[in-house]
């Protein structure tokens, strides 16, 4: 058997309608940049799906790029962007944020989320600083859904953030990366179109949600960043063959796919979670999505390692680290119970070495 | 019969060939970022056939891309980029290469190129100018091949540009965008183990040379910018699916294809300029390449625009447009012998026009 | 007889009554930031000479940084800012404005001046520009009064440019840095009240005219950059003892200092012009105010260098450059004839050493 | 009686002998930018008592602006500065350092200060991160001397933060914006050469101590930061008449008087911290230095506040802040006196109040 490959949600390509409908439109010809019927149409869709036909899309090609991109474009000089110092802008974009001239206003997150308490005090904590134009003001709330951790915001969490951030005039926007496995969870009951209510401005993940790359950016209301192309063209966003995005998202959008990609990856994700806390694995994330973050010891991490690949997350002690497995549309119900025989397998070899 | 696009070279998806290779590695699993085996692989082909093999590629996804994080990579703060007022980064990047903070130091061009004599006399001046502390230090050279216009460079001109650049001090960076209509244009002598002995970095297009999209950066000597990929993420130009330029471009250099797959482009652009020519139109720039460059009437170009798609350069004058047909490796014989057809109809029609 | 400098206008420290101000109030204690009286003083009697109560004045150090600041403060992030290409800031603020990441549209001047025309073309070529998404879009237009080369701008030219700025929707900026030197021209007809009128922000240079350091940016109407302070306070640009610059500005507009402060500079410098004139030296540029341009032979300024500092401005030819003798508020008679003695002496001294 | 101002050290201008130094030059000419004999010997003066003669030294206006240009000439775009969460750079810049593309990492200081632990944590994180080419890079220390707090770091904390910033290659760089205060502090034990010695860079302030402004950058070893004149200038951080710079440090650094200047601070300062002890106020810090940082409720300051001048840190709950007393070369003993005498009357006032 090869190497079992749960690292991550971006191991493969696309999902295979996507790869069809790129085959099938392959030789025909359109103009660029975006400005073909194929983008268009999806867009359409998209807004449809969100409940705002009213607002705008773009496609953006990775969550890195669509980050610094929106937060350049959104903040003032002297604004800064509060995240979780869990958050993918605080930690792996190796200073995207700083690059593009803002400071991420980093917030303890709880198992991975904001609180809007948290967010309420480092607001008021501004306006009642008295140096406070020495400082940056907090000109935008960016949280993922789900967060780096797996971990889901309940629509009651989510409107409770949106209300401080609209009384307060600061820009709420999230980052979708996920978001199918989002969509797919049981537990999840925020919907498409109460993020496209309750921020200012979010994206949908392609990359790791079924498409070869890209990220639709949803206004729900137009117009808000004017000239958004050539801030896009500035940054080195803008992708000739802007089509490839407009076909690759309506296969997504079309017969609501989007909504049902996620299930495979959310019901695989459980077997591994039920395998690990049955096995004594600590977890210290209650993840309802497709990522699963467990504490495992560096001799268990090393015999695993040459069958099945697990990603690093943290350092945990001198003998531990944090670690996490993550299945994706393209998982396959084999490989995942290979993946948990292995699991025992490496433990029950682990105790046999310890008892000589 | 429908639209002719001989808008641009970026019309249509990819070579076939490479969409196989999309297709038949698509659900196998690897790790991300470009770390996989077929972007290794298709790296040490180039470097192959580069003539560097201790040097280093790098694939990133577009041309403003690439040219933003390699300018940004290696100019210092107080530096700036020599380039022809013509060039991409100059006019058509949105102010992508100022957004990192650098100034391009405009030359005028020849025909879109920049001689070893302008480039000389704009050092010497920095040198000899007793203000230089106040001014923009020249920290590097940017020429594309082709240009802009579709000329090219030949081997001597770059040799010249070359060894003032070493003499200097100062880095020659090429922009390859359209890199394999030059190779393949019979009037070129620059190869790309030229490309590799006299610049300090270029990339090889592949965006408008058969792939979806995707550029391969090429750094002659290892080691040249340090920490390269950190800055690439920092940019938002990492692909998740990094295999995605991999696979690609290890068609284009499987087999020598690269230097073959321009061929029709040029053949259909000589048929193209030939008809121009026979009828009459201006053309202000020898263009060996796939880029067909010429003065036309509006009135003309109302008569045309609803049947055949032109790019717009430049106004001309108040009646007339500098406007450019492009030809591709997708361009088909049948679709330029109706575009030959149509503009001779066209300038028929107007002729009648005239004599009512 | 000592070194005579004529190099430029920031030669020695500030005018008597400013440096007896300083010293009359140095050890009084007040708030920091320009939150102090003599700022608030200041600022309301420069309002007032200007005739715009209602608007708002802001200190900072020097003109590089207030350029900067007020460029990056007022530009968005895809727009550039025309300018003549001897501009300070094209040639000689070591690339701050595009540090700040803004390209600089570069116009050539008609003796340093931008024609209405010219800047009109520009932004016409823009709008009509198809690939203007591509490109860097005009958001202001900055002149400096007198420019670089000395000359002034009519109110009738001044008042074109503002015209045509107010109806494409462009910000104008006037560089004042030498403006009592303008102020004090008997040619010169635009009052600081036709600035206030006809542009959307300039500053008042205090640095060159009077002061040891200090610019008063003055924005006509109020509110056109929310927080200010603390996009200044980011770019490093505040003084913490801000009441420096209200108590050398206080002493410049009490009794119409500022008006006046510019006369013996002008009185001499035209006594130096008429001198050169006479002497045979070509002068490219008809400078009414305090700044001398002139085209001299290596041979006289290896002669006069010695005695009399100059500053270099161009390459002119392999055997000249392009030099200036600036006057200020300090250069006395007694020095200007020395000059004028000098200059006559290394002119006898070349015709004598020709004719061995 | 006036207020009595103990807001900051930045109240008054500059000590006597600065400002008959400034008078005494007033009128003498010399060329611009620094490049004259006040600044050269000043710079000389300066090594000579830093114990590093084969040094540079370069002279910029403020703190803010300092450090912002230090951070970013020596950093790397991928690269972010070690601080302590309450260090200028982190709260009070207002994000200059972000401005210029660099992430602050903000390490919890320990009364103001870094520990070498937590430094080297952060650093051997990085290091064995598996993500880390997805992170920000640390490429330097910053600490102050005195802290933010008033606190100073002992010779033997210096030596191993140095002797881990050397093992691992990160910059050490000491913020000395009240250097003069720590000199004169009898619990100090690090002296201008050990500075030298131990950091890549440091600076000395006088815009706190003794002077209008302006601080004197040391690099103890020459060329650390090539062409860093055009790296200021393109900061707006040169001034014109540099020697202002020079004269005024060349009265600093004559006979001694840097390491004298900051006495009465100290002493008065040990007065009011004495008195505030012994009347009950918390006092969270153990601050040596000019600065006293105490929790007082807010009856007591709005009591004080129209009679003294206070400097506003942090909220400390609901009822009390953290505020500051700072003292300077400029208060008086008797300002002092009248200081504690104001405090105590305004506890007695509060506490008649509560038994009414």
């Amino acid at each position: 058997m090869g190497m079992l490959y749960f690292e991550s949600d971006y191991m493969e390509g696309a999902h295979p309608e996507v790869m069809k409908a790129l085959a099938e439109t392959n030789m025909i010809s359109t103009t660029g940049y975006g400005q073909d019927e194929y983008s268009q149409k999806a867009a359409l869709e998209i807004l449809e799906e969100c409940g705002c036909p009213e607002g705008e899309v773009y496609f953006l090609t990775g969550g890195t790029q669509t980050n610094k991109v929106i937060i350049d474009s959104l903040l003032r000089s002297y604004e800064g962007v509060i995240a979780a110092s869990s958050g993918h802008v605080s930690v792996h974009e190796a200073g995207a944020i700083e690059a593009g001239g803002h400071k991420v206003l980093e917030l303890k997150g709880h198992e991975g989320k904001l609180s809007a308490e948290d967010i309420g005090r480092c607001l008021s904590d501004y306006t009642k600083d008295e140096n406070r134009d020495h400082m940056v003001m907090p000109g935008m709330v960016y949280i993922s859904q789900p967060t780096e951790y797996g971990t889901l915001y309940s629509l009651e969490e989510l409107t409770s953030i949106s209300t401080l951030c609209k009384e307060a005039g600061v820009y709420l926007y999230v980052d979708g990366a996920r978001l199918a496995y989002a969509l797919a969870a049981p537990e999840n009951d925020v919907r498409l179109s109460d993020l496209a209510r309750l921020s200012d401005v979010f994206y949908i993940g392609g990359t790791k949600c079924g498409l070869l790359f890209g990220e639709a950016v949803v206004f729900p209301k137009k117009g808000l960043i004017p000239h958004f192309f050539s801030i896009c063209k500035q940054h080195g966003a803008v992708l000739a063959k802007g089509r490839l995005l407009g076909i690759q998202f309506g296969v997504l959008f079309k017969d609501g796919l989007y909504s049902r990609i996620g299930i495979p990856a959310i019901k695989n994700a459980a077997r591994i979670k039920g395998c690990l806390l049955s096995c004594g694995f600590e977890m210290p994330f209650d993840s309802p999505t497709n990522q699963i973050l467990f504490v495992a010891g560096n001799d268990f991490l090393q015999r695993i390692s040459s069958k099945a690949a697990y990603s690093f997350m943290e350092l945990w002690d001198d003998t531990h680290q944090l670690v996490r497995f993550a299945t994706s549309w393209a998982t396959s119900d084999e490989d995942t119970g290979a993946l948990l025989e292995l699991i025992r397998e490496c433990l029950y070899a682990q105790a046999i070495a310890k008892t000589l």
